[in-house]
């Protein structure tokens, strides 16, 4: 009997990693010209950290954590999300005593929710993100949006919209806070029992409920905007007007509030508009959290970042019939006739291998003809043939696919003869 | 209160990571060459899947392994190791069925393991690995053996001790196993708890016992050498002439069994003899698994392949004193004065990076004297800089750190400008 792969986990099969290591390459390269630097966590924590980091009134704590205890009965919990896992390293190794402020990191990571599987959203689900330390500068927002768009449209991604909110500093959004308490407590019984907590816990989540979406006073609930302080409202208009500069489109809308309990002033979504896309639009999503590297016991610390999925990233591609360009053609195959050539091919491969020449032969026992098959469903650029004229002559014979060209080499000049080769084509 | 990582658990920071991405860029090159593709698949799989795959004898199965209960009552397991999670999608989708056979893989995880924490021991490791399924033949053996080193070497490391041996097939193993119960019986009382078990399991996994290593019986058991049968002597001698072809040099070594219950014929390790490496030694293991494909639900297919501890890897490096190559100096950093120069900033920024240039500014309200320092630190190798003269004459100041040079640049020209220069520094 055979075994699966765990529900809402997907196997990335080779001709699929190539895209990934595509994008992640790309993705890279933008996040150096940003000069963004790389930071790897482990893939579980410390339950506490996420409860305290993610916030106890989200539906990722309350619902969709994998935690489990070790066995030395300690509760553990695969990462759901990213910034608490970078903020949590932030602390402990001290970043914000260095110089370099603000410290702007990026990661590539593995999350975890236990979520009920459908196309776009996966339990284990595969994200880029980054964050930024240090600086309370609204340039720091743009940068941090900015770096996201750019990311897109260098994969060639058009069909995108970029939405914004501000979500204020502490005075703003407790003045909203009670105006929304004030604004709901009368439908309080029309609403989910979810909603009915979130009313005492964070009200702000009630705009975000799928289930109330549809209530009559969801529409005319307070807007955000209309409590945010002067020095809110100042902060708002300056990222707006950074964005407008680097002639990046966006919309306000003033009911977004994102899943995470932490956030506050500028709150962001980029969405896929392409068609056929499916239900959940949403690519990447982030936002300011001031007040969490304190809450996870660092000194008073400003903070950015946002998570991008990269299974949606590939979805979005396909969606716009967006090619990644993957060669995948193989340099050079090695067909060979009679045993003493295969032991030669042995040092051949090693040989050229070494000197940076990719190359493959048959292991199967193939004929000849069967080799050369092999060697056409690789997409081989040279077919090096060595058979048993060739073996007394210590010569290779290599044929060019493209061209049917045919050139007789001496094996010790091989590797050099064929990188030659290789980098004219290139 | 601050939270910390758990314990076994290790955060790569920014500096850490620019090595792992030079090594990991190096094997990935050392794989193109060898033409094995990537593959990736979930952090977890189903419980069963280790129990099955890696063996119920083995230590990892019985004392290591991250076994937890999801929500719906799945026991699920962190990955182990690589073998058991390649060979999964391999019979899950159906690879066996591709005619481009044998299927060459490799693969970079986290691994996970429930081990008392010591230098070199985490809890999550990091792996490279490869696995080549579909071929029997014992120049793939040598293949994968020779890719291992040449990762190694490639890297500069040369204190490196290949150890080999033989588990022979089937017939040969069992033979063996025989002739090692009728060995150890007699002592049987003389064993540790665990080992007494083995006698019953897997009496090879005697000869691997930490607690039993200087029992006089150890050094007198019968070797598996003598009984291999002529398939796998045959088989022995072939990989051991391929590798001396390709001039790597081995010790056979009897007692090599490796940890996994389904090994046979090739086992191999690869050890650092560098001083102060400290007390594990093993850089890397691995070996034939002709019946694991059959056992997890697919046709009769051999397999061979290896795991690397890239945490091991890094300490040998350490160890043999190779420094790693790392790039961390910015290109640009640009100075601005004033609050007109800090918004075209943004601009400045946004477009250079889309041109390919790294560049950063400051984000902390410094005064120019601070920002220069910054630049400094961050050893910039061009400090741009817009005052208010240059704002008026839509102009900007590039200064070259190495060698004081200063240019007047428009703003117009400015990336071309930087492209020039930073495509000349190459």
């Amino acid at each position: 009997m055979s075994i699966k792969a765990p529900r809402g986990t997907a196997d990335i099969l080779p001709e699929e990693a190539a895209k990934w290591q595509f994008i992640e390459e790309n993705i890279k390269d933008v996040c150096r010209r940003y000069h963004f630097e790389e930071i790897r966590t482990p893939l579980f924590e410390h339950t506490e950290l996420f409860q305290r980091g993610v916030g106890d009134s989200t539906d990722i704590v309350q619902k969709e954590m994998y935690t489990f205890e070790d066995k030395g009965g300690r509760s553990l919990t695969l990462r759901p999300e990213g910034t608490a896992s970078v903020v949590r390293p932030f602390v402990e190794h001290k970043l914000h005593g260095s110089p370099n402020q603000p410290v702007k990191l990026y990661y590539f990571a593995q999350m975890f929710r236990y979520e009920r599987p459908q196309k776009g959203r996966m339990r284990q689900l595969n994200q880029f993100g980054v964050e930024i330390m240090g600086s309370a500068d609204p340039a720091v927002d743009a940068e941090v949006i900015d770096l996201a768009m750019t990311c897109y449209r260098e994969l060639g991604l058009t069909s995108l919209k970029l939405v914004i909110n501000s979500l204020g500093d502490k005075e703003s959004s407790y003045r909203h806070r009670q105006a929304l308490v004030d604004h709901f407590t009368p439908h309080k019984d029309e609403f989910c029992s979810d909603c009915q907590t979130r009313l005492v816990q964070n009200p702000l989540r009630i705009l975000d409920c799928k289930t109330d979406q549809d209530h009559p006073a969801m529409k005319t609930a307070p807007s955000i905007l209309d409590y945010l302080n002067e020095d809110s409202s100042q902060y708002f208009e300056k990222v707006k007007s950074y964005l407008t500069l680097m002639g990046i489109d966006y919309e306000v809308d003033p009911n977004l509030v994102r899943g995470l309990d932490y956030y506050n002033h500028t709150a962001f979504e980029i969405m896929s508009e392409a068609e056929g896309f499916g239900a959940i639009t949403t690519l990447a999503g982030g936002g300011r959290y001031n007040g969490l590297v304190e809450e996870l016991g660092g000194p008073e610390t400003p903070g950015i970042g946002f998570g991008m999925g990269l299974e949606r990233l590939l979805m979005a591609l396909e969606a716009e019939k967006i090619n990644i360009p993957v060669d995948s053609d193989l340099d050079c195959f090695l067909v060979t006739v009679g045993d003493e050539a295969e032991k030669v091919s042995v040092q051949i491969l090693h040989d050229l291998r070494k000197r940076g020449i990719q190359i493959d032969r048959d292991y199967q026992g193939r004929k000849i003809k069967a080799q050369f098959k092999a060697a056409d469903r690789y997409h081989a650029k040279y077919v090096l043939v060595l058979g048993e004229t060739e073996m007394e002559r210590g010569t290779i014979n290599v044929k060019e696919m493209a061209t049917g060209d045919q050139e007789e080499v001496s094996l010790a000049e091989l590797a050099e003869f064929m990188n030659g080769k290789l980098l004219r084509r290139k």
